[in-house]
């Protein structure tokens, strides 16, 4: 049986498998195009999602499993996948330390202007202003409230900001003083002061958040978008930036990565463009990997239930 | 009765005084200069604490009570208030949220590296990486377990990072996972990836943190101080940051204020510069003031506790 990567998983962790699974083959690639010769022999590989096109599944005529070892697979060739009856698991659940992290730093950014005295320091300027707002008491309305949502809302609590959720159904979840259901998004945006959009990329999500929803938020209002980006009209976006129908935003994925030259949004002032890095860290192999193993496990064995085994007609 | 002010405290809170004590005349300046007319007269003065030298105490002789609106007192010429027997208060407690909030703002913008995708927008880079370090477990050493230093543990806590206080006799304190005494000072450096000086100016805490301590702390340290800039040799800061003894730091209070062109702080790249601002907020004199109401209230009735009474031989 061979397990095939494009993407490097460290020495250490190759060494493990290796010794504990001795009647695998391992063969550990970073880059699917290093991977070719081994595909066609592969009955599972490892993939971040984006590298695994419909051209490259007819490559891999033996393939039963394809653990994608990050949470978005809306990339993925989902019709290919669905007739030839592969088994689709992801790493969700993994990201909400990093991201929550991610979006506090950016709040709180915001909140000591933080840019400002960068550009000052340059000019070896000592401007002092005094009418900071404060987080304290404000307002985090956050679109979605899976582990990333939720791990947002606990720390932002820890900042004793009110915490809005919006799910499907608008049922109560843990760190949330209230949440809403889909139906009432708008009037959910409309109480946050910040917003953090960080749902997946499904049929319902797609442009959820257009120019209807900035305005709901209102011109104090600064947008985070760490899900993905086709969840947002991004020229609705980059209007609302431009004639102030928000505050700003901090946006970490978008509808084309990377982001092309030409976007508007890369010399917008009221804009912070990062590379899709929100959910990145050096922990990051070590909570997916034993997400890999547990499933290994399960598919050998065939006893207990594999973790994030994705419904093929829901793509999640 | 007189109570002069060399700041502003807003026309509504005037408004408010006028109207509760009528027998009070309030004569209100943003300036010691505009106060001069009035400062003869003046039975009680509010100020920032910084205009109160021992020539403008001697211009006031009919000076009962001085309520300083800042915490730090250092600078107020002690000798001449004590011989004089003249009341001091001030308004320590106040600043924890909005200090906890920078000190954060701080921590998670280095962690997030903030400043290098704000520099890469610059030029439309979309440069990833992926071995950013969480501050997740990582380990807080707060010297100094007051209001601010506890406001800091709690939020550090909805990280899950390690904290570790330092006061004078090593006691237990909320939020704190463990504390040392001030002679395990540098034990508890050693421990921290970050820490962050607290504590005010007084004889005991003048240059505590040199070398040596910039030394325990080690070259994955980061280091920032929003206490006052003379609990800290200066001269070894720059040193600590140039020889990459330390990390980093993030400099918030200095020896001398405004920060003199010629510091080579200024243009260190791994030092950031922010102009004594990590207390100040929009909610600052809605804080501020109830105290002092409370000590007029004590003044004029003689019942109950000042808050905040200033011991004249400790200096806090």
């Amino acid at each position: 049986m061979k397990v095939v990567t494009s993407l490097d998983i460290g020495q250490e962790n190759l060494n493990f498998l290796r010794k504990e699974y001795p009647h695998i083959e391992f063969c550990i690639y970073n880059k699917i195009e290093k991977a070719s010769k081994d595909l066609k022999d592969a009955e599972v590989f490892l993939t971040y999602g984006f590298d695994t096109t419909e051209e490259i599944l007819n490559t891999m005529p033996n393939l039963k499993w394809i653990q994608c070892m990050s949470t978005g697979v809306d990339a993925l060739p989902f019709k290919k996948i669905s007739k030839k009856n592969i088994l689709l698991t992801n790493v969700t659940g993994i990201h909400g330390i990093p991201i929550a992290e991610y979006v506090m730093a950016i709040i709180l950014s915001h909140r000591i202007e933080i840019f400002q005295f960068y550009e000052q320091q340059k000019t070896k300027a000592w401007k002092r202003k005094n009418d900071f707002k404060e987080i304290y008491n404000k307002t985090i309305t956050i679109v979605g409230t899976g582990t990333i949502g939720k791990e947002i809302a606990r720390k932002a609590k820890a900042f004793d900001m009110k915490t809005i959720g919006v799910n499907t159904s608008g049922k109560a979840v843990d760190y949330f003083d209230k949440t809403y259901s889909a139906c009432e998004l708008n009037k959910a945006l409309s109480k946050g002061n910040f917003i953090v959009q960080t749902v997946p990329l499904i049929k319902e999500t797609y442009k959820m958040i257009g120019m209807e929803q900035f305005k709901a938020m209102g011109e104090d209002a600064y947008f985070i978008n760490i899900g993905r980006g086709k969840t947002v009209d991004e020229k609705a976006l980059i209007e609302a930036l431009k004639s102030h129908v928000i505050k700003g935003a901090a946006i970490d994925v978008f509808e084309i990565e990377p982001l092309p030259k030409e976007s508007p949004l890369w010399a917008m002032e009221n804009a912070l463009i990062t590379p899709h890095i929100s959910g990145l860290s050096n922990m990051y192999m070590n909570r997916a990997l034993p997400i890999f193993e547990h499933n290994l496990k399960v598919y050998l064995g065939g006893i207990g239930e594999y973790i994030n085994k994705i419904d093929l007609n829901k793509k999640y």
